[in-house]
Order: structure tokens, then C-alpha cells, then sequence
């Protein structure tokens, strides 16, 4: 199932082998694999975005409690860890539950093992649901010109998970059912993944895209160039609330000022139905840095406040269908997410 | 009546003299003047937006007329050519044509005083008007909460005029008011104006600020934290749409979401009444570099197409109130721009 367009990360070797991610601080003009040896490696590699998108997160925290010393209380040690690098994307600590989990119920001379097996389940399962998410999005979007245009935001692409992506795989999908695809590529500041990374996917598969900065999406909409949009998920509350990208309210305000339907794609390992809303899902906030020297030049004056949170909260009225894989929640509501998840 | 602060440009000896500039595509970093002793330098200077923003290219362009050769040929010729260098900010065409009057009108043997004299007044006149445009916008805003909040889009500020510029201007007399202000700041992409120019500018008149990425400001509204927005305008059309840096739709309509009032601050030199309507205003499509490579790095991958417009039209409806040199224009409609301005 090597996914040999896009192999976001992949375990090399059997227990005692290592991580390789591909560094996407690097794309699109280097592809440079990272091996990650320890804990440490991997837990700095999710820190620095070396590997993002909420899925691959999961897949990626999950190999990573495999480089931890076989034992349990190393194991637990090593997820207590891990869960501290990022703290939105919600898969990171659903992927550590997951692996606590066969730690505990493991005997001891099988638990690499059996860890291992978890970790390649957790990656194995991430494929199949981001096909089944592409095909009911593809489904879903059956009726749209996509040939219009489809605009997306940062990146939920094959890099962003185990498999084909989330709102890109419904792309894929329609492109190879046959459908000519454009689609509309946000930028996404401060650290381009629309740009970097989304373009790059689409470019590979041969699906047209036009690259726009984030501001130029309203008047992209207001052109009647958009039919739809479509984004990725690193959290969803139980009541439907959408964490995503910083970003993302914006188009799905804008997309709604426009009469032009917005959803999301992501897989229910991406619902907290912990979460009654939104406005309990935490933000990160990111360094200045990433606004005031995204691209190695210094682009505002010294000691300029800034604000930079990683992600924004969509609400649920503003998303007109979430897509899984087991289908599409619609309305976007609590009934409706419960019904899908719960 | 020299601004000590931000001498954006000024015009060095006298008849026989030449234009600097001050570049502003190498702020905040580096304060580097240009010295303009051609018309072919004021034109390249313009074209690469060395000198930017709707009043301070009309100023430019003033005595960029006045490095022709002092005769009435030349001079048409001076200003045909300028006129093709950037097709929408009109201060520029009106700043051009209030030259054209002066030559066709003066003694070949005064040719040379008179044109400069003019370009001194079209100078001039932008402190003024600035310093108007002020006055009524820190009074529209008096009972706005401005320290919480104010966001502003681009640069419209001392860089972009002759004077202390026209939404910065509003702040700025705001600030000489007694009040805390604090200003939101969108990056503005691609060439980051407010990043760069903005942010600098606060600074220096020790105004508080914080930088966003253009993406943020819908998550900053929504947080409550944005009282009112005042943006700059390049060109006005008779019906009260306005064209202005690419973003500031986006950033109207998102106002208009939040129920934040959305202003724009312009002189009424900016007004085009022979637009009926936005849809008539020629925008500026430039070039792909500007996003692709914005930094100095590439961002995105070779081949990869682009859409990028210099500037969107906001239309009226969503305009709250234009304050002019006049004045403010509310409910902003062709019968009211044609009272203040026609």
C-alpha cells in the first residue's frame, strides 16, 4: 500500500528500525528525508512541522512511541512526552491513546512488537480512511463544477496524513473519476503549506491550480470563480466547531458572504467529542518569528508585536458538510456529529 | 511644512533640481533615498513602487514632469509616458493632468518655474489635505473605543502621501488627541505594506501595534478586539466603490460579518466621476515573483500559475463612511459622493 507519489513517512526496517519523514520545511525546492532515531528526534520533528497535518501527526506520534526503550514505563514516558509537542491537532493524542493502550494490555517480550504492529495499523487504517473520505467527497461534490474551481486552504494533502489526504483526496478522487479539477490554492501565511506543499501535491498528480495569497480569496469568490471549498480538520468539537489552520474562518465567512458552500474533510480519529464547542479547543500560538522573518528576510521592524495563533475556530454554522469515512455529516450539528461519531 | 518624520519625497534645489525619494521596497531595513534626475527614473521608480500609495505617486509624478526638458513637447511627452507606468491609483492621471494645464497655459520662458510651482502645490495641497482628512476621521472616531482596537490594511499612512497620509492620518490626530490608540496591522501580502511601511511608521510616533498575517484578521474580529477598520483607497468611482490594495474587500466583508464598522480615508483627488461604478476601474494584474518569491526565496514550486491583482474594489454597500478633506461620506451613494465631491 506505499503510497510511492507521496511518502509522507513510512517505518524503516522491523522492531529496532527507525522513522523517515520526509521534511516538509523543505519542500517545495528540496525533498530530504529525516531519519528519526529517538523519541527525541521525532518529538522535535512534529515541534518544528518537519511532519504536519493532524493525520500524519498521528500516524507519525505513533511509530515515534516505537523508538522508545521496550519497557512499559519507557513507553508511557515516551507518549507523556510526545503529547506535549503540539496542542491542537487532536489525532496526537488519540495515535498516544492508542499505543498506552496495547503498552499496557502487552507482555513484555512482546511489546515491541506488538507496538509496532499498533503503529502500522494506526498508518495502515489512515490510508483506507482518507480513500473512503475521497470518495464520499467526491460523491458529495458530483454535481459542482469543480472544473470551475475549488478553493482550499494550507495543506490537507497526502503529506498531511498516512494516505491521500483529506479535502485533497476528494480532489484526486474526482480527478481520477474522470473530472477535469481546478483548483484555488491559498497561500497560507505565515508558513505557505498552500503554497509549499499543496501546489506541489496537485502539480505532481497534473490537477490545475492557481496559487493566490490569502487576502485574494474574497475577490477570487466575488469573481464567480469559486464553486466550493474544501479544508482539512486538526480538531473537531462535538457540536460540529472546526479547529483548522489559521485562516480557515476567514474563507468560510467570506465563502458564506458568497453563497458558495464550505466544508471540511477529515476522519472521526479528528472528533474530540470530549469537546462541547469550539471555543474549548486550545490554540497554539507560535513564535513572531514565523510573521516577521517567515522566509529567512527580516520583514518588519524590530520589536513589533505580533499575534500568531496556529489555528482558528470555524463554526459549525458555517460549515455546510463535514466528509469522513464513513460519509458526510450534514447539517453540521450536534445530533449529526453524534450520529456519525458518538 | 516639512515632516521631519517620513520625508517620503521632496524635491532637492530648485528649477534644474531633482526628485528624492525615499525607496520603500528597502524599509524597514535599510532608509535609502533615490535620487530621480530623469523622467525615465521617476517612471521606473514608480513602476517598481519605490515611491507608493495613491497621493505620494501623484506628488511624484508632479515633479517627475518637472525633470522633462523645459518645452511644451516634452513636457506632453513627459506626461503621456508617466501615465503609462501604473493604471489604477487616479491621483496619478489628476496629478498629470493639473501639469498639462499649467504647460499648455505658460510662456515657453516660464515653463520651467511654473510647472515646479505646481508640483509644490500638488505637495503641498496632500499635507493638507491629509492633515483635514485627520481632523474629520479622529472626530468620526471620538466615541469609537479606537484603544481596543483599530485595523488597518496596506499602508495608507506618511509613505503614501505628501503628508501624514490619510487612514494613518486619522490615527495619527487621534493619538495627538490625547488617545491611546492601538492598531491592528495586516501584513498585506504580497509586498507586505503593512509588515514593512505600517508597522514602521507606528513605531516611530510610538503608536501601539500588533502585526497579523491578512488571514488573521477575520480571528481577531471575531475575538472582539477590532472596534472599527479604516483602509486607504486608490481610486474612488462616482457610485462610492472603491479600489484599494488587494485584501481590503476581503477585509470589508469580514467587517461587515462582525458588525464592525468599516471606513475609508481618502482625498478627494482619488475620486474618478467619470466611474460610474467599481466595475470600471482598471486593475493592475502584476507579476507572478511577487507571490511565488516574495522573500527573496522561492515558496512555491517551479510552473506553478498564479493570479495576482494589485488591488480588489470594495463596493459601497459595504463602506460604512469615506472621510475626505471635506468631510465624511455617509451612507456612502452616488448622491452623497457627488455632493462632496461633483
Amino acid at each position: 500500500m506505499a503510497d510511492t507519489k507521496t511518502p509522507t513517512l513510512r517505518w524503516e526496517g522491523d522492531v529496532g528500525g527507525h522513522l523517515v519523514l520526509v521534511d516538509q520545511t523543505r519542500l517545495p525546492g528540496q525533498m530530504v528525508e529525516i531519519n528519526c532515531r529517538t523519541v527525541e528526534d521525532a518529538w522535535l520533528a512534529i515541534k518544528r512541522l518537519e511532519v504536519r497535518g493532524a493525520p500524519a501527526i498521528g500516524c507519525a506520534a505513533g511509530y515515534a512511541v516505537c523508538l522508545a526503550e521496550a519497557r512499559l514505563e519507557a513507553v508511557q514516558a515516551a507518549c507523556d512526552h510526545l503529547a506535549t509537542c503540539r496542542p491542537t491537532a487532536v489525532n496526537l493524542f488519540w495515535a498516544l491513546e492508542r499505543m498506552k493502550r496495547v503498552a499496557g494490555e502487552a507482555a513484555p517480550d512482546k511489546l515491541a512488537q506488538l507496538l509496532l504492529a499498533e503503529a502500522r495499523s494506526i498508518h495502515d487504517e489512515d490510508r483506507e480512511l482518507c480513500a473512503a473520505i475521497g470518495r464520499h467527497g467526491a460523491d458529495l461534490l458530483a454535481d459542482v463544477q469543480v472544473e470551475q474551481g475549488v478553493l482550499t486552504h494550507c495543506n490537507a494533502g497526502a503529506l498531511a496524513t498516512g494516505g491521500d489526504g483529506t479535502a485533497l483526496s476528494v480532489l484526486f478522487e474526482l480527478a481520477e473519476r474522470g473530472r477535469k479539477v481546478h483548483v484555488w490554492v491559498d497561500e497560507t501565511r505565515p508558513l505557505l503549506q498552500g503554497a509549499r506543499l499543496t501546489t506541489w501535491e496537485l502539480q505532481q498528480r497534473d490537477i490545475d491550480c492557481t496559487l493566490i495569497c490569502d487576502s485574494m480569496a474574497a475577490q477570487v469568490m466575488r469573481e464567480g470563480r469559486v464553486q466550493a471549498v474544501v479544508t482539512g480538520a486538526d480538531r473537531v468539537a462535538a457540536n460540529g466547531d472546526v479547529a483548522n489552520k489559521i485562516g480557515t474562518y476567514s474563507v468560510a465567512t467570506l465563502a458564506k458572504a458568497h453563497g458558495i458552500p464550505f466544508y471540511v474533510a477529515a476522519p472521526t480519529s479528528t472528533f474530540d467529542m470530549t469537546l462541547g464547542s469550539g471555543d474549548e479547543i486550545p490554540i497554539e500560538q507560535r513564535a513572531a518569528e514565523e510573521i516577521t522573518q517567515g522566509f529567512g528576510t527580516q520583514t518588519a521592524p524590530d520589536g513589533i508585536a505580533t499575534y500568531n495563533p496556529a489555528f482558528d475556530i470555524t463554526p459549525a454554522e458555517l460549515i455546510v458538510g463535514i466528509v469522513t469515512e464513513h460519509g458526510v455529516i450534514r447539517p453540521v450539528c450536534r445530533e449529526t456529529v453524534e450520529g456519525c461519531v458518538g
